[in-house]
């Protein structure tokens, strides 16, 4: 599978969706619709609404029913984006190379319209889901969870609690797993569940989205010292001025790139329960997306 | 009925709820879990949920099957007040008799302690549920709308966008009724709606909630220029001095209480289709919040 123009096309189908579904221009009052869909709208890459898809068509073909569920999934990640620019968070300005939502619309309005796509989501899978009622629910449990206490929320929070203590590669990897990774596993998981795959197979995608997660964020870290602002979209050399746990930072850049490829390999063995094909594809996937320059 | 001993014994029981649902002290890092439960246990009234309880009570004897929901309210609700209180908003010192979220643990957290509760509501009502999950998931709809781009962080974004522009009658009850408004008719509601309550009684408790959360909120203008801080466990005064749109501002007080009046009025008259019974109780209830001193 070429996975950068299947990723293309599909991200053209789901701002087609995302675009449907978010309040017209008759929202009250204008800036409001304006605030929300800059965030949304400034080009993404779609990356885990595509894994939710990706999974979900190794089981079944009706794809396009999952398009609620991959826009609630990229409109919480859309809304973690903004609230973690924030300057009482990490204070950036820039962001998918466009200045950060506070920046344009201003604090207070950047938080509401992060608060405002966090709530919608879970009212777009509650309205728009055509799968039955009891795997919607299952749905939203998955996506709630991966979103909150024990989830992304909850590293962002050890993320922040652990700035000047000292950093342990436990912690570090407790907060790279829980910050990032858990809504990637979600992503991948997500697809199973509305696929209603069978358990073995279920049990597999999730240990593939979990591992895809780590060498993800770790990917991340690496480009954060390596890449430049036009690759980014953001400016590059953020973590070091700020401080911030890093992967690089902790073991330098040489054993960082060992770590993510090793964890990209874990996620390659947890697939063995699946099918060649269908291995295949979540194969090349992982390839693209570890060996990433943005 | 009386309805402050009703309140408080509610209060009690939902407390014990809470308690057993939020992330014990197990949950990493320790601070996460003193954030979260800081705002929630700082003693609110219990209003959202209480309405909720009560209106289910009309039709139906099993109140405790809707302890999921009235948590969630009451968290989605002290998520609200978590983000107002932030510097970037209406940046509040005092809540409930206590300092404010932000105050205790920083502003990084205490947005993050928010996200986390608004989160932990979805989750909550998809995973504790034991009513349809059909009907669940219209409870789900209801209560993110109501709380959404055109409920309540609607209402919030018009009063800030609203600052230093010309304030009218339709603007400020635009602001009123989704700012507050929303939720406490959605309280009314969910409360009908999971009893299955027939489409009259519904649309009944449905209007009684919409002029209810009025009457609410102009009682919340007037006792914010006539109570003092031990009164309102917060700053009084707080609106006149930050020139937020207020119905004293725009009317003066003897309007602003005639107003106050007629929406309960119109809340009462809205009980029509119920029975005599069940329309006195919410009669009762009514009357104690718009006679509130705090």
């Amino acid at each position: 599978m070429n996975v950068q123009s299947e990723m293309s096309r599909f991200a053209r189908r789901l701002d087609r969706f995302l675009d449907s579904v978010l309040p017209a221009e008759d929202l009250f009052p204008r800036e409001f619709h304006k605030a929300i869909r800059y965030s949304l709208f400034v080009g993404g890459k779609r990356l885990r609404p595509f894994l939710l898809e990706t999974v979900y068509g190794l089981f079944r073909d009706d794809r396009e029913r999952t398009l609620p569920f991959a826009a609630a999934l990229e409109m919480i990640h859309t809304y973690s984006l903004i609230h973690d620019d924030l300057p009482c968070m990490d204070n950036d300005a820039l962001r998918r190379g466009k200045p950060t939502n506070h920046m344009v619309f201003g604090e207070a309005k950047a938080m509401l319209a992060g608060d405002s796509l966090l709530t919608f989501a879970f009212e777009l899978m509650a309205t728009r889901s055509d799968f039955e009622p009891a795997v919607t629910l299952r749905a939203i449990a998955l996506l709630a969870g991966a979103a909150g206490f024990r989830g992304m929320a909850g590293g962002q929070f050890a993320d922040i609690d652990s700035e000047g203590k000292e950093m342990t590669q436990p912690l570090l990897e407790y907060i790279h797993t829980r910050k990032t990774g858990e809504m990637i596993r979600a992503s991948c998981l997500m697809g199973a569940l509305l696929a209603s795959a069978p358990d073995d197979e279920r049990e597999a995608v999730n240990d593939y989205g979990k591992w895809l997660g780590l060498a993800f964020q770790i990917r991340d870290d690496i480009l954060d010292r390596t890449g430049t602002a036009q690759q980014l979209g953001k400016s590059p050399g953020k973590d070091v001025s700020s401080d911030k746990a890093t992967y690089p930072a902790l073991f330098g850049m040489e054993t960082s790139l060992h770590l993510a490829r090793e964890a990209t390999q874990k996620a390659l063995d947890a697939l063995k329960p699946l099918g060649e094909k269908e291995r295949a594809v979540l194969e090349d996937v992982a390839e693209v997306l570890c060996r990433r320059e943005s």
